[in-house]
């Protein structure tokens, strides 16, 4: 195991020197990248094409999509008239640095104001992978149930931002909203949390205003 | 990277022996093993949760809870009455054969008639570990959306048995059970589909004669 052990920590640090490098180049385009992690289905893609819905006309978007299989995601991306590119992990369960330096010289996606990597669907394995990101962001949709930030604590303790999603569902489940609130700030003080429907647009404003903000704040505008 | 997959090779095959010496075990005991595996929050102890109240009476349970973190969902089944052992992974995404035998060393499960083991939430990692079970079953909430089949192939396709769960929230999400249903089939076309709710009972006397179906097999009787 210990062999085991090391070999990981080798492919780790190399992993952190591609993800080093990604990060210079996101700054020479000055391009705001967002790591989104989840469990499968908690809405990442939709809440991608809500984004770009609302902010399309003011900023270039451009986004990363990984799975395990199909290009879904990427085409309902594409359909918006936004350049996507699918990683295809074959049975990976996360990204790395170096399929992000892949995707970046194979499509069309720099220079863009905003990159979003959606991550594969997956609470764990993806939360200690640095992809060069600005930051990442948590996405947990209010039917997977409240106990999740305790039971999956490095993901929440670690994202910058946590989304709550699919809010508009919140009258036909159990899910105690202000324990959430209160776990997640518990594990992540300085993090900020959203609480979104992509169906009725709850939340959609302050979360478009905070991309927005962090994009400024990181192009020191 | 080559080294690598020699190590994961072999630490597989000595899993396998491991889960070889599970099943005989089970043979002994007569115990049917079913792993569970889904995303997080897919419903997999509110199920258990629900077949015990229904069958406690007639059949010996016993459960054995993977998580990363949190003695929640032992705690959960306990208050039921049914032994239940809590393997806390740390930061693993999937459960072993090595931790089976650990756990039923350390707590009192057996004899039991069926055991439950609730892998960690996850639709990628458990797929591939052999934990001595009967078979694998997988479990798709609805609110998970419709894709989820083809996105996660290798579970839906390994899995004998799917639950469809949370079927009571089919009126408020986009969700085509026949698509799913029809993809299920086509991956796995001798696996069998079960469409349930925990909160309707919708579907739970056709699982609960499912593994009662399953356990009388088993026993030849």
């Amino acid at each position: 195991m210990k062999k085991v052990v090391n070999i990981r920590r080798k492919a780790l640090a190399a992993s952190e020197e591609h993800a080093a490098k990604l990060r210079e180049q996101f700054a020479e385009t000055g391009t705001l990248v967002l790591n989104l992690i989840s469990s499968p289905g908690s809405g990442k893609t939709t809440l991608l094409e809500t984004t770009v819905g609302r902010l399309a006309e003011r900023f270039r978007f451009a986004v990363i999509e990984g799975d395990v299989a199909t290009e879904r995601d990427a085409d309902r991306i594409r359909a918006l008239g936004v350049p996507a590119h699918q990683v295809l992990t074959g049975g990976a369960c996360h990204l790395d640095a170096r399929q992000i330096e892949a995707a970046l010289e194979k499509a069309d996606l720099l220079p863009a104001d905003i990159l979003f990597i959606e991550n594969v669907g997956n609470l764990i394995c993806p939360t200690t992978y640095d992809l060069g990101e600005d930051f990442k962001i948590a996405l947990l949709s209010v039917t997977e149930g409240d106990d999740k930030p305790f039971k999956y604590p490095a993901i929440f303790s670690r994202a910058a931002v946590t989304v709550i999603t699919k809010a508009d569902l919140l009258p036909h489940v159990p899910f105690d909203l202000d324990a959430v609130k209160e776990c997640v700030s518990s594990l992540n003080p300085s993090g900020t949390i959203v609480v979104v429907s992509s169906t009725t647009g709850e939340g959609i404003d302050e979360w478009c205003d905070l991309l927005i903000g962090r994009l400024e704040t990181k192009r020191g505008s």
